[in-house]
């Protein structure tokens, strides 16, 4: 089976010109078909900040109103994802930024409102997944770059969160690409001591983390991530990796002693 | 040959939900390969205002500094152009929205600062634009929806003319595809009397242009409209109309009594 390398990047790379540079240089590097999801950083906060919007997080989730749902749009699909995808072309590497909207490559459902009513927040799955787009790019020897944002079938948009779009990804296309899954993120990978950059565990086993949940070693916002990475790999993945935006070379080659691989 | 429609449509209707609606609607009956390239409208002035970013506007075209550039290609790359395609797909056309940068669609070069520094504004001619990129997608029966942003070849993204965008883009496919370009704008098309919105001129020939300038006739916004259309026109189009965004589907039949059409 061709191969397939998902990455998800986050906020704190993108926040940095030079790093996010470095970054895209190394992903434009890599040789099989390829895919990059990206968060917002900062940037959306700020600019609500600037406009007078409110950010309201519940359990490091953003509530998305009416106003919030423009900003990240505006910043994610807008701003991010096209100076991605403008400085990957300079790089040599073609690469088209999408949406789940585009193509209708990833159709999400508004989150129904319980306890919390998150707004325009969507939700996705496996199943959101139009396989056929996505390899149709893909075959054309370009990179997508996805932006975690979706609609619903009725044409509404919506906030996704990043690290579940490029799971599910992941999850549609495991029957069609042997792929491999890297969540980048600013660490070295899943910490056995917080405090310690270098204490990365190097397999997490799937039996191990439930015990490191409730010991601690798997909290905050690596609870959602370690969540998604192991999915991706129960889904089927050939490899998901957790670990640090500057070694992406070196993830994509499942180089001993770099990130946190998952084993099944 | 394959028949393709390129719509150009400009800001009064982006600003108008309900016209907007039925603009899409319209847009998304056209049977044939089909391009939509879709101006700004007040929205980027407006979150300029907001944002406390000075709005220059030297001969009716923005001056685009470093915090404008970031504005119009959040809200037109970002808020107009997803907000678009949702729509699209919400209505059973399969839409994909792009700036110049994507796929490398159409490389800008920045202008030259002459007498006027115009900032982060990009030129383009036919040969910037990606002919098989275009028609890959085309091929796969998705309609482009195309903001007026690119990159140039050092990824620095650039502010584009949304009229000269539709008429690179139509020059460059005038060789594979028989063109239809349709200017969509507030008026049923070109007026012999600006006051009398029933005064269009049913046909523009070339030879008319000059003396339709002098006299007052053709001016204002209208030239730029105006000298793209007879561009578009001379390299090839079969067929170039200006006229009403309402009257989508008639220009696109080029139905008696709707829109000026140029005559070669």
């Amino acid at each position: 089976m061709k191969e397939l390398v998902i990455v998800k990047i986050g906020g704190n790379v993108i926040d940095d010109k030079e790093a996010l540079r470095s970054f895209l240089s190394d992903f434009a590097a890599i040789k099989s078909p390829k895919i990059l999801v990206h968060g917002g950083g900062k940037l959306a906060t700020e600019l609500s900040a600037k406009l007078g919007i409110e950010t309201k997080m519940v359990d490091g989730r953003r509530i998305t109103d009416e106003a919030t749902l423009q900003v990240v749009t505006m910043t994610y699909a807008g701003w991010i994802n096209k100076t991605i995808v403008a400085q990957l072309q300079s790089l040599g590497c073609n690469a088209l930024g999408i949406t789940g909207a585009d193509g209708g490559a990833i159709t999400a459902v508004k989150r129904q409102v319980a306890a919390i009513d998150y707004g325009f927040v969507g939700d996705v799955n496996r199943e959101s997944v139009n396989t056929g787009f996505l390899s149709t790019i893909l075959d054309t020897d370009m990179a997508l770059i996805v932006a975690p944002i979706a609609a619903d079938a009725g044409g509404t948009l919506l906030n996704v969160n990043a690290d579940t779009m490029a799971r599910v990804v992941t999850e549609a296309l495991n029957s069609t690409y042997s792929t491999s899954l890297i969540y980048c993120f600013e660490k070295a990978g899943l910490l056995s001591n917080v405090e310690e950059d270098n204490s990365v565990i190097s397999t997490l086993n799937i039996s191990e983390v439930d015990m490191l949940k409730s010991n601690g070693t798997i909290s905050k916002g690596m609870i959602p991530k370690v969540d998604n990475a192991l999915k991706a790999k129960q889904s089927g993945a050939a490899s998901v990796v957790i670990g640090h935006a500057k070694d992406l070379i070196k993830l994509v080659n499942n180089q001993q002693g770099y990130g946190t691989s998952i084993a099944g």
